[in-house]
């Protein structure tokens, strides 16, 4: 469809970054290849709902291809990028390999242990759709095996789940844990009583949300216990076992640990041969180039600038949104003949949810919390979920599940083995200091 | 809850008949344990939708605690039932043992390939969400699969996709494929023409649909033809290869090979000890009880019982519903000191949908083809779909590919390797006589 001559931008990864950059850069005379390994973006802040059973990973993942329909000049290509060669200008997959002009690099971060790799099979992270289907097995289970160990024994069971890490993924998975434990399954269970279930909330630092303002740690904190967590601040994880994890201070079984606690750049941001930061994102110029290659970008969640404050900027969907922005227009200047700008993150605000009508929020001195901060929360991810059909699903299933108080994507697929009683500690030998939960 | 003396019915399996089993009989003074393998029930009749991408598994699909909640007398547990003790009246699972007065066995049936479990790798049939999802990752990553290789050898090439058997499951899956290729896909790849797939729908007897009036096999031949199917009827499948269908007649290469064309009785009948019929169903009584066990019923699927006319009963879910209740008010009955009815299967009419706005239905002598059958069967199975709010869905969802020809589900999860070119066969090598097909 293009000449020969036409330039060619290959784009790996179809996060917010990638994808944002293949639309912008559609409308200009250039051919882009963009390179996932999936064939769907993932709407990645809603993960966790798809996590807790909200949500069908249908409903916040659309197929790439559908996403870019109509646009002629972008070749969509599922592949694994093993390696980059910035000398000969080509992308390596496994079995091909793709020449370049342009590259943009939106290869994006996954979960990290900082050197506890060990620990993942017991402590699943929340990055991909598979990620949320594993979450949402073990959930699930634990439930399902302590009902069936209660009517055995004809006694309660203690079930615990522990989410490590406070950040927003943490929080949003602790809320909605207790959220759904005392509500959706109140009357479903016969041997066991959801609602007994502890969820326990470990973060390392003395407040939970670290990114957010002092007074919006607090409140998010103050409505994670109204809910039913239990947070446990400067609480430091040592350790993690098949069912038990372990802190400075206690041994804690758990039927279910999730863990929120760290991620690392995607191990592409290495082959580039560049300087990393501390969590292996790449040290970009001030346009997002490569040093050393004006002809590629770093953008996203695996790039590392820092902002006129000389703050580093968070691993958000915004920044990458900006960025893919800022990357397209710079490659269409440069074509133009006309010279590239920096890079300027603009800050419209922070949201992270908590659960059902709870929520923090800030847009710049104002900070809100609670039921409009919830609001605010709800409507901005629902205008940029991507697809009108999905926004309309989203939305009558919130809706539903809001006055309801039921979850739809109950499923507990993938293995359909039952483990066995032995491989769940379900029993509580040990409890940490119990704070009280108000109400 | 209930005394040490309340009958205790065991219902193994939480299909249409176990379901609507427990759903009556939970009205009476008995106490009720519903056994499964899974957590949640399938609409099976909407399975194909979720392998062509069309709806999501959580759409089709309801936890079973969440459909019977409130139902304080029933008890439900999750696990696979390995044998069952007559003698002693047990139901035994992996680690547990489940006494009953009363026990109704309605573990369903599974495809079955006539000797042949070697074919199943390459081949899989369409009775679980697990199955529907592999082979909606098949169909996604072929199609994946052949975009990649046309644009690295710049030439198009040649998708097969092979349906082994003209019943119902077969006749949807080949009309669907024919569907979305011919519509959904057309504009979203750039070096394939999805349009160019061969969707071949392989039938062993004389006609497609063969439990239907000659009429309607004739229909909705014709029908299958104007989407876009090549349909074989008496063509016997007699190999089945990582990448070819063998037939009497030729070899056909074939990137996706779907099988539809035999289902077996679940392998718990055979535990029972009584005969079988040749589809390995258990020959019930007239009023679906065990020969020489009053107190033991197989229903649905598993039972084998001819109607008045001796024709067996086909394996429907109106068929496995009604006996469902039946046996429930059997057991009432006879613990109010009343005599059993025997069982008679009330047939309201049959419906096979075929594609978009396709379709055959059967009401007593009445025949209906094409768009009148299709909203016919639409109407029937959203009304039949479990829950309001997946009713709801799914009714936009369908409203929506309707109008707009888009398919939302189109997610390739599960194992992400991707094959290497050399496990798909994609060129054609030989071709069978071709039938053209009409517009």
């Amino acid at each position: 469809m293009e000449g020969k001559n036409t330039p060619r931008v290959v784009i790996v990864g179809a996060g917010f970054g990638g994808l944002t950059a293949a639309r912008k850069l559609a409308r200009y005379p250039v051919q882009i290849v963009l390179i996932d390994r999936h064939n769907y973006h993932t709407f990645q802040p809603l993960l966790y709902q798809v996590a807790t059973a909200g949500l069908s990973p249908g409903e916040i993942a659309a197929p790439i291809r559908w996403i870019l329909r109509g646009r002629n000049n972008v070749r969509i290509l599922m592949g694994e990028v093993d390696d980059i060669d910035l000398s000969r200008r080509v992308v390596k997959l496994v079995d091909a390999e793709i020449p370049y002009d342009y590259l943009i690099v939106a290869a994006g971060a996954s979960h990290a242990y900082f050197g506890h790799d060990e620990w993942e099979p017991f402590a699943p992270g929340l990055k991909t759709i598979e990620d949320a289907l594993e979450i949402r097995r073990r959930v699930l289970l634990a439930l399902e095996l302590a009902e069936r160990q209660a009517a055995d024994a004809a006694e309660q069971v203690q079930l615990n789940f522990v989410v490590v890490g406070g950040g927003p993924t943490g929080v949003e998975l602790a809320g909605t844990l207790a959220e759904i434990t005392r509500t959706a399954l109140v009357n479903e269970f016969h041997s066991i009583d959801p609602e007994r279930t502890r969820i326990l909330l470990l973060e390392g630092g003395p407040r939970v949300l670290p990114a957010y303002p002092e007074d919006l740690s607090r409140s998010a904190e103050e409505q994670l216990r109204r809910l039913g967590v239990e947070v446990h601040t400067s609480t430091m994880v040592t350790g993690i076992q098949p069912a038990a994890v372990i802190t400075s201070a206690a041994r804690l079984p758990a039927a279910v640990i999730l863990w929120a606690a760290g991620v690392a750049a995607s191990p592409l941001g290495k082959r580039l041969g560049t300087p990393l930061d501390r969590a292996g994102r790449v040290v970009v110029n001030p346009d997002l180039s490569l040093p050393g290659h004006p002809e590629v970008f770093v953008i996203g969640d695996l790039a590392s600038l820092k902002d006129k404050t000389g703050k580093l900027l968070p691993g958000l969907a915004p920044v990458a949104i900006q960025q893919g922005n800022a990357t397209a227009k710079n490659i269409a200047r440069e074509l133009q003949g006309e010279p590239r700008r920096d890079f300027h993150y603009f800050d419209k605000g922070s949201l992270a949810t908590i659960g059902r009508a709870a929520a923090v929020a800030q847009f710049g001195k104002i900070h809100i919390a609670g039921f409009f901060a919830w609001l605010s929360w709800l409507f901005v991810h629902i205008f940029f979920l991507i697809g009108f059909r999905n926004r309309l699903i989203v939305l009558i299933q919130w809706a539903w599940s809001y006055f309801t108080y039921e979850r739809g994507a109950r499923l507990i697929t993938g293995s359909t083995q039952l483990p066995s009683w032995n491989d769940l500690q379900l029993e509580e030998t040990e409890k940490p200091e119990r704070r009280r939960t108000s109400a």
